[in-house]
C-alpha cells in the first residue's frame, strides 16, 4: 500500500487558519449544491447520555477526488484524567483508487470548520449593516464562530457573549477568550477591533442583536420567540443530535430557514422540533444553494433568517484537503 | 493527544496467523452474544456497481475496552495501475476515554478474520466426521476460508475448489493456491495434509461434500437445492451486500440457519432472498449463541446447517487487539 501522511494537532495548527477554513467550507457547500459533495449516513453511539458519545461522519467531494470519514468522540470525564474532552481523527482517501492518503487529528479542524460555517451563515444571510453579534455559549465553538463572523462581517462593532448556564464561569474566562479570538484573527493577519462584552441578560442581548450564534449543548430553547427583532439572523451551531434545541421553535414560523443538509437538519438539527411540531414543512434551501444564487437568501431588511448548521463531514474533508495542499515539509509519511 | 500505533501490512503479517484470528473472532462472537459487542450501522457507498465501492463498518467490544471502525474499498480497476483491488484501514479507540490508540492496514486482517469465520461456522455446525470440503470461489477469501476450516476441522481429507465462472483461471493458479494454503498453515506450525483438487462440475462436487464454503461475488445462486445432501453444512461468505446470493434460497426451507448478526444478514446476507420470499421468517440463532450453548446448533447427522457470515467489524476489532497485544517492537508510534 502507498504511504499515508500523518498530520498531528501541532502540524495542523502550523498550517490552518480561519481564512483557509472559510474558503474550504464554502467550497464544500457549493460542491454539495452541485451534487458533487455527498453526506453519507451518520453513525452515532452513546456510552452515557451527555457524558460520553461518539459519531462517525463521512462523505465525498468529487471535484477534489476525495472521500473519507471522521470519528469524533466527546467524553465529559476526560479532563479528570488529564485528557481533552474531544478526540477526533479523520481519514482521507483518493476517490479514484480508494487508497488512504492521510490521517489527521481532526479536533482543530472541527473547531475551525464549525466556526467557519457560523461565519458563512452570517455572510450570506445576515443584514449587511449588522453591528451587534450575540453569541450564546462560551466554549470552543463559540470562540471560533466569533472569529469567523468577524472575518465575514467586518461591519460588526460589538460582540456580546452570553453563557446562560454559568455567568461566573464566563466572567472568569473572558480575558482568555479575548486572547484566543485575537490570536485566531492574527493568524489571518487581522486584529480584534470589535468590542467584546459579557452579558447576564439574554433577553436584552437578543433584543439588541443583528446576528445571533447559538453554540451550546442545550436540549431546551434558550431564546424566546418574542425577544427576536425583525431582521435578525441566526446561525445555530449547537444542535447536531436528536433532542437538542437552542431557540424557540416558534421563531421558525416567522423565519426563512436554511440547512447545511436538509435530511440531517430535519433529523438532528435546530429545526427538528419545528418539523416535529409542524411549524415548518420545508426549508427555503440549503446554504450551498444560496451561495450559488440558486435559492434566494434574505430578501428584505426585516426578514428573520436561520442557518441550521448540523456539521457535515465534507466541511472537514475540504478543510483537510487544503491543509494537505499546504503541508509540504510538515507531518510524517508512513507506509501502510 | 496521545501517541497512536501505526501497523502496516508488513508489520501485521509478522504477527498475525490463522490461530490468532480464529480465537479472536470466536471471542468477538461470544461478546456479541453476551451483549458486550455491538455492530453499528453499516455505511455503504457505490461509485460504480461491482467495480468500485466502499463501506464503513464499526462497533465495540466491552470486555476489550475498545471500539473502532474499518473503511474498506474495492476497486476492480486498481490492478491496471499497479494497485491492490482492496484498500482497508482500521482505527481502534479506547472505549474508556475515546482516544484513538491504533491505525492498522486492515486488508490482511480482513482476509484472516473472514476465513476464520468460515472455519468457526464449520467447527460449530458441521458434522464432526466431515471429510470433503467444497469451496466455491478461488480468490483470497476462498484460500483463507480453506485454511481456517482445515484448522478447525482436522478430519477434512479432501478440499475441492470450484470456480464456476472460470475453470481455466482456477487451473492456472491452483499451484499458487496450494502454496498459499500451505504457507498459511505453516504460520500455525501445521502442514497441508488434505488433498486439494479442482472441479469443473459443481453439481457432483456439491453432492459429495460435507462442508460447502461459498466465497464468490455472485448475484445469483450457484448451488441448486436438489444437489444438497442431508448433513451438509454451508458457511456462506460471499454475500455481504444487498443483491448478493450464492445458494438457492430453497435450501433455507430445509436447513437450520445461523447468522453472524441477524439484522445484517436479513438486509445484506445470503439469507436476504429467503427472507424476502418468505421461505424463512427467523434464524435458529446467532453463531455466538451456538458457541456459548445458548442455542442448539446441529442436532441430527442429517441436519442441513447454514452459517450466514456477512462480516462484522467486531471480528476485525478483536483480531486487531490481539495483533496490538503482540506488537512489541513492531510498527511505529506517532503523536497525533
Amino acid at each position: 500500500m502507498n504511504k499515508i501522511k500523518i498530520l498531528s494537532e501541532v502540524d495542523i495548527k502550523k498550517i490552518l487558519n480561519m481564512n483557509i477554513a472559510i474558503n474550504a467550507v464554502e467550497s464544500a457547500y457549493k460542491q454539495k449544491s452541485d451534487n458533487k459533495g455527498e453526506v453519507w449516513p451518520l453513525v452515532f453511539y452513546e456510552y452515557e447520555h451527555n457524558v460520553f458519545d461518539l459519531d462517525i461522519r463521512s462523505g465525498n467531494l468529487d471535484d477534489s477526488n476525495a472521500y473519507g470519514l471522521k470519528l469524533i468522540s466527546y467524553n465529559e470525564n476526560n479532563p479528570k484524567v488529564g485528557l481533552n474532552k474531544v478526540n477526533a481523527t479523520s481519514l482521507v482517501c483518493d476517490s479514484k483508487t480508494g487508497q488512504p492518503i492521510a490521517l489527521l487529528n481532526a479536533a482543530p479542524i472541527t473547531s475551525y470548520r464549525t466556526g467557519a460555517s457560523a461565519g458563512i451563515g452570517a455572510k450570506y444571510l445576515a443584514r449587511k449593516d449588522s453591528k451587534n453579534l450575540l453569541v450564546v455559549g462560551s466554549g470552543n465553538i463559540a470562540i471560533y464562530s466569533i472569529v469567523a463572523t468577524l472575518i465575514t462581517m467586518p461591519c460588526i462593532e460589538k460582540v456580546i457573549i452570553c453563557n446562560p448556564k454559568n455567568y461566573n464561569s464566563l466572567l472568569n474566562k473572558i480575558d482568555n477568550i479575548k486572547v484566543d479570538i485575537n490570536n485566531l484573527l492574527v493568524e489571518c493577519n487581522l486584529e480584534l477591533k470589535a468590542t467584546i462584552v459579557c452579558s447576564n441578560d439574554i433577553e436584552t442581548s437578543v433584543k439588541e442583536s443583528d446576528i445571533i450564534i447559538t453554540a451550546t449543548p442545550s436540549e431546551k430553547p434558550l431564546i424566546k420567540s418574542e425577544w427576536v427583532k425583525e431582521g435578525t439572523h441566526f446561525s445555530c451551531m449547537g444542535a447536531c443530535m436528536e433532542g437538542k434545541q437552542e431557540i424557540d421553535e416558534l421563531i421558525f414560523s416567522k423565519a426563512k430557514v436554511y440547512a447545511d443538509d436538509i435530511n440531517q437538519c430535519i433529523k438532528s438539527g435546530e429545526s427538528q422540533t419545528a418539523f416535529k411540531n409542524n411549524i415548518i414543512s420545508n426549508f427555503n434551501g440549503e446554504i450551498g444553494d444560496v451561495i450559488l444564487n440558486k435559492e434566494n437568501g434574505r430578501e428584505l431588511e426585516e426578514d428573520i433568517t436561520i442557518f441550521d448548521s448540523t456539521g457535515l463531514f465534507i466541511q472537514d474533508l475540504a478543510t483537510s484537503l487544503e491543509i494537505l495542499n499546504n503541508s509540504n515539509g510538515i507531518g510524517i509519511e508512513v507506509k501502510l
